[in-house]
């Protein structure tokens, strides 16, 4: 059991950054051969999942997350905080903040295209991001 | 390796439980340091995630998944087997039933505001849930 | 620490596959009696969840994920690539490629109801789709 912690720092809301080099270092680390790494992001206005990074297919993912949290709803959450990113919490509580992705030969066992990513969800821009990174395997 | 059972009872279709604590005491039971919890709810009409538990965000969190199955709709569930629960379904497969937190100092390593829950999806009220947690590390 | 690779071909767009009798195999195979079973689907195209495995929950699933990602849309990927497969990614980002399910005295932990799928989000018909399963545990 390995742990290490991942930092990236976002641009603005809808960013998404591919996290997949800095797995796979955390893996190298480790030196764990086979097993499982797991990632969750420490946030409730962020998530992970697993993308082909191109940049189209990336824009298609936020007009989809649109249809579920439109940006002009009234936001119950908005309307007690006034903080605006009550749209930010609902798409992170879908997506998920957590990831597990098989190892072998010390490396991620992904598809060609599939690459793991931190969505930042909030309309607060340029935040630092953590993500902690567990190895578990021998 | 641990494992012990969770059981809460919800009161409403759309109740959203914080069960945080019950996660926290199992890991504590467990005497596990470092490592991860694994959480699984046993139905197909409950689902797992993160959130902020604050009522705005929640009362959001739930119009979100009314988009993707709005009550409304005309259910092939419903219409085969007459129990109104095919949004319940629908919902509960889109946001799944398993979440994996990390562990560190025998403690859940999650943000300031992120808590886990239970969504009770399903129409028919005041049932008893059964989540099974797996805590791995040492 | 097991692993081991699970196959299935999938007939076509939408097509839902149940994958519990072959994880069910994987775990006997194994020889873990207690622990977790994650999976993952090699591909970004493709993905996992549970579900009740009910021809009309499966029609219902379909209906909900084509609100987030319509056929009809116009998809940036499919402008830069023509290959027509846009909503396909868009699905499988938000459904997520992985599941871990616990298991006591050699098999799944499941509900009642609860069936491991494969969902084929691809509009390209025919596939063979590859799932790593790691079977973690003694």
């Amino acid at each position: 059991m390995f742990r290490t912690i991942i930092r990236v720092t976002s641009k603005c809301e809808g960013d998404i950054i591919n996290i997949t080099p800095e797995i796979k270092k955390a893996v190298r680390d480790s030196n764990v051969q086979e097993g499982i790494v797991h990632l969750f992001v420490q946030h409730s206005t962020a998530a992970l999942t697993t993308i082909e990074f191109e940049p189209g297919v990336l824009t298609d993912l936020k007009r989809a997350l649109s249809v579920l949290a439109p940006d002009d709803a009234d936001y119950a959450h908005h309307i007690r905080w006034n903080d605006g990113n009550g749209r930010s919490h609902v798409k992170a509580a879908l997506v998920g903040p957590s990831i597990t992705v098989p190892l072998a030969n010390g490396d991620l066992l992904c598809g060609t295209w599939q690459q793991i990513v931190l969505l930042e969800l909030d309309v607060n821009a340029g935040r630092e991001r953590t993500i902690i990174c567990t190895v578990i395997g021998n």
